[in-house]
């Protein structure tokens, strides 16, 4: 049984359906073809917006290409400390910008407050000995399973503009965060300040999607042409498009989102005083301390132990196409602990 | 009626249905999974040596990843004036690289020639002022559609490990090459000397999926991280695996590139005159003139131009989902020219 | 006799002393002293117009920070194939702009034709599989002694406007052009449509300084913020600006360019039939064949071969420093030949 | 009376007499001359080890270099949160390494502790998400004007050397730090396991030169083309060497870091309880509020604030060329506050 990530998870049978559905003649490559123009309207009208849509097949790809619009080799892009910019992506955001820096921030259960964030940007320096405050990046849902509210996601971007930085958001687990806060997916975004989305669809169904959302599109500028130079554009690029149209307008974001928090929220639950986090998507974090983590383990349970070793500490995360029957286990597991 | 490239070609039902079978349950993530474990082992079986494969989903991924593995930040990227990753990769490999130089050189129907990357090579200067020969890299087929034969890549490549450079080859079409010579395909990789492949299965069938094989396994280094950290390792990655296994395993890669060489060959013959290049794999240029540029395109035929316009080239791709009486309809019109 | 380089001379007196009457007490560091305070305004009058200008150590600096702020890293730099920043920068180019692509482009006596560019210029395409097309690299006086015209200088920015393109100019040998085409310094830069200069110092006579002189302001940006992660600002940057000011306001730069100029004449008509390219600078390339080149080293002479060795050529620079009884000799020895 | 860095300071006469005496003559260029040959042997003899030694003209070329050597893209590099490399180069080491991540340390007094450096090499990841931890960069004397003790070093980059990272020392003020510690150069370098040193003379009485030492000779590997590539080679690279030369073989080095050092011993007596770190080289940081701020430069004395506003602190450092009477005046109106 396993809880290791979402990236393990299957892709939906409607996601395989529709790039069936698309499987058919020679299309124009490279995005010119009809799925891919059909983005930018069914994102704008996902978002209540105007935006413009970008498809690419990788997380990293989505947010180092983002990071590289919003920041110039010397900028300063400020994170939380375990963001997945900073701990997952090899340096990805370093190599995309040319070797912009980053600002690491701490912060309880994986979100930033602004007060913190706004002394980290006061205390930055604005002489041209140092990077320059270029971006802030939030995760939503964070890399914690908790998800920002509204309100403190307007005050952080505020703070951003106030100093004219960009504001960019890894969405990941964006679907689990609208999810759980019960909200439109344009209140958390353009409604909030976020310029920048990396929305991500294959943690949640897709095969291998995640769409580049730019909220204020005068920041596209030269977005496609390093896309391209990445080697991100796809050449069949209409079965990548068909996945995000398919995520987006079959409700299929919101159906598996809605199910994984659920689960999650059982496994919370069940976890009891060992919970570390709240539960506010579909990742729980327990302190289960060494003994327990051999315990579930040897009970079939597969899952990451989390921080330093000493912490005991573990994650346990539910995919899209979790067995009902697995979490049930899991929970009759820990509560037997 | 479209013969503009074989990136508009749709996936082949074999992928699909490979894709498709992979799709059960939750699997390890990021090449962890038992179809990227068997790359080597099948890539291995295709070529006759023990290689090293990693799957990317892009042919400009698997070629500036490539030369970023062969070439330093100072080095000299040696390759016919006309190649894929001069003049249709929005500089990749300068990018990927860190910035190595790209020298060109130029060479009849795409090929280059022994004799004067030799003369090149020779002229290209040592001192520290200067970038340092670092890669030849070959395209095979070239991007005119003509095929190296095993004894022209092995004197290229001699050449260019006498001076300690290293060999890439483009196969973006490699397939193509492999069916219009007959040959084994270790006879036109390692065995003439080739260091480093990328194999495409895109163009020939796949829905996305590219291998960087490298024949010699010393060089592999630090690739995994350099595709990790340009966002090119899939999550889930199953699914390109799985695809370059189908490709290989059931003989697509043969089949495919079998047909579209042959529909090609019957394309060049009704292009009689007009012809500008030896049809060596699944791509015809003919010299139309813009007249019958004209006439063919009023007939429904699709396809660019090539190079300056007072030239009056035209460039027919045939794709492996191309219906033959497409290939019938275009052969009669180019006759009635 | 030393005739390799005007890289090998000494200082000249008056930078020394200047930067001897600079070397008092405690002053601003990093550009905020009195010395590069002024550089604006004494390179503003020496050019007859409104300039930014930056001091930087070398002139490697000076070329690569100009083009990393004038092209975007998938930015198309045109030059000369036998440029300096193509063939003596080892690859600086491409390092600092990010891994811009340099189009190389032939033509006689080291000069680009309006004709040749304007057709490669066409010939580039637009689209985003390319490198977009953005700098005019120029190099006045170019690699092989001779200058520019004005009205070449014009048609040739003149074109690169008309698509968008910025020009550079590499004028290590800035001064013995102005001197040669006795011109205002004016009329070969922004009166002739140059939007950015790296203006030498140091081959004519300086210990290390060159100015990068941006005569479009726009332009200017975040150069300083370049040349500071470059590490390229001098802390103790008095002493790189003094040079330039005493250059510039002493006239230095006329005074050592003029009797270079001339004595590379005397040289020149000395070689008779075995000169190259007209002598318009302080360089002079002879056919001079392999036995007259061991002659000319066994009476003492020192200078570089150039190009191939079978083309049997040689380059022959004259320094400010040069005591006029060597080039006496020099021109003796070769009527001597 | 200016107090705000060494780098308001002037050239040392001695350093500019040796240049004087260099100016002879047209010499081999690009550090193929007779001072810059003498390096390697100069500096061995300096350190007591045989060295490879480079000149350039910034610290941040010392620092950039040096990393870019020892890093990969994908690399970690691990420093004090107040180091020059993180806070005062626009970063420098993200452009030079091609992306490597900060990875950063607190510390007491600008001192990381091995237990600290230790607990975060082992929170450290190793898999291929995340970079790869690859050099520890030192500062001696450290930004807060404090020295590491030998043992401190030596523990230090054992930690480093266990886990395969190298250790890079910014040594900008590295003479300092020896006669503070009144030790052999070898005692704090490579008897200590550093492997590079950034060996800064600007700050102590040069022009404009530092050396990057290399202590194990066999990571020099490309560090030439590296430094060509980055515009850092001279091409009168003759008037660099003499400096180092100079400050080495005349004992520059220990007179002026000795002179510095007892003076700012007396400002840091004279500050009393308001020091903040114990004086170990040239610099004196104090607590002094916003009123004694004002009092003193009140006073005539120039110097910087030192951190966030709120703390009220100040940065007081001696310069070689600091008349003594300004260090009086300096003790005088401390002691009055």
């Amino acid at each position: 049984m396993r809880f290791m990530s979402d990236n393990t998870a299957s892709a939906c049978p409607e996601i395989l359906a529709a790039i069936a559905a698309a499987n058919r003649g020679r299309v124009h490559a490279y995005g010119e073809d009809e799925w891919s123009q059909r983005l930018d309207r069914v994102l704008s009208d996902f978002f209540g917006t105007e935006v413009r849509a970008f498809a690419v097949a990788t997380g990293t790809a989505a947010n180092a290409l983002s990071l590289a619009t919003l920041s110039p080799p010397y900028g300063a892009i400020f994170a939380h400390e375990e963001a997945h910019i900073v701990t997952d992506e090899c340096g990805a955001p370093g190599f995309f910008t040319g070797g912009a820096q980053l600002v690491l921030l701490p912060g309880e259960h994986g979100r930033l407050t602004p007060e913190r964030f706004r002394a980290a940007l006061t205390a930055h320096p604005t002489h041209l000995h140092s990077v320059q405050a270029a971006v802030l990046s939030l995760t939503q849902a964070t890399e914690l399973g908790t998800s920002y509210r509204r309100k403190e996601l307007a005050q952080l971007a505020e703070a951003a503009h106030e100093r004219g930085l960009r504001v960019h958001m890894d969405g990941a687990r964006f679907a689990n965060a609208v999810a759980f806060l019960n909200c439109h997916p344009g209140d958390i975004t353009w409604r909030a300040g976020i310029d920048v989305l990396s929305f991500g669809a294959t943690k949640n169904g897709a095969l291998a999607a995640e769409a580049v959302v730019f909220f204020d599109r005068s920041l596209v500028k030269d977005f496609e042409l390093h896309r391209k130079r990445a080697g991100h554009l796809l050449s069949k690029a209409r079965y990548t498009a068909v996945q995000l149209l398919t995520y987006v307008e079959d409700g299929l974001w919101k159906r598996n989102a809605g199910r994984t928090n659920h689960l999650a929220q059982r496994i919370g639950r069940a976890g009891g005083q060992m919970l570390l986090h709240p539960v506010e998507a579909n990742e729980v974090f327990l302190r289960l301390g060494n003994e327990r983590r051999q315990q579930l383990r040897a009970g079939g349970f597969e899952f990451y132990d989390w921080g330093p070793e000493s912490r005991g500490e573990a994650r346990l995360v539910v995919s899209w196409d979790q067995p009902e029957e697995e979490v049930q286990a899991l929970c009759e597991a820990l509560l037997r602990l």
